[in-house]
């Protein structure tokens, strides 16, 4: 029954979110003792411009 | 004062997405008895790559 | 598929709730043409201090 | 240690954008006494047909 | 219309709740140009338990 | 900078959610590159009588 958000910056390959969103719901089921079934994953891509970390962007703290 | 985020899958058209704005307001709206102003929706589209079951996303599922 | 989350204000009683749940469900079923099995919802009961509204909670507007 | 997520309506400047981030990570900072490092702050940009207020989209109500 | 969830650890007095909520609104009104009215805050207590940094929760951090 | 939420039922030992933030934390820098410190997880215990599937609660479906 899990549901589970990721938020990451933007700009990886799909092979990676592929992979996360497969390891991150093993890890889940075996930790919980549930069915990788239950577990629903929803990743969201963040653009640099929308990402704040100490009042800047991570594009601005970047350049 | 409801605010209700509805994540689905990308692809539909808008009109199903009026409709779907439009009749979960009016359904809260009834159900708690507030008056439909008070009420926001946000709708997010969320890619097929994006969101995972079982550990796959539903891209693959469905390819 | 769908995954909606709601969040009311806090002092619902619990069959409100489920008729929320219920009816909520069965519109989203309806309108995006999915089984209500594919549908997720998410209550959460915001505490009157911890919404606000114009800068204030409502519990401060109410008093 | 805060985790800010802010929905707004699509169309904004990135430079209101960054002042936006800049200027609530500063709230934030001085109100609960933690420092800006410690801030993170995600932006959304919701289309204008996918926030629903009162039943209606923002798009169909400005037009 | 901007909605702002912030999630913040869980012990803090309602007294500074209350002013994070009326600085954070202010300070988007003016940023954003919007009215006060038309902005929502939601705030969140995060158990000390459930919030983790570097894969420790900060209850284990903070011992 | 990844910050990761999850949504499971209530009602879990607080050491299985201890290893769930270590663990998924673990998985996440490993498959995205990022160090461990970078990484933020919120866990929320949802009530049986707020998670809805089909419609009706957990509570529901399990009595």
């Amino acid at each position: 029954m899990p549901i589970i958000e990721m938020k990451i910056l933007e700009g990886r390959d799909q092979e990676v979110k592929d992979e996360l969103i497969e390891r991150v719901t093993q890890t889940v089921s075996e930790t919980l003792q549930v069915s990788p079934e239950s577990i629903r994953v929803l990743l969201y891509d963040i653009p640099l411009t929308h990402w704040g970390i100490a009042g800047k962007t991570v594009e601005k703290i970047r350049s």
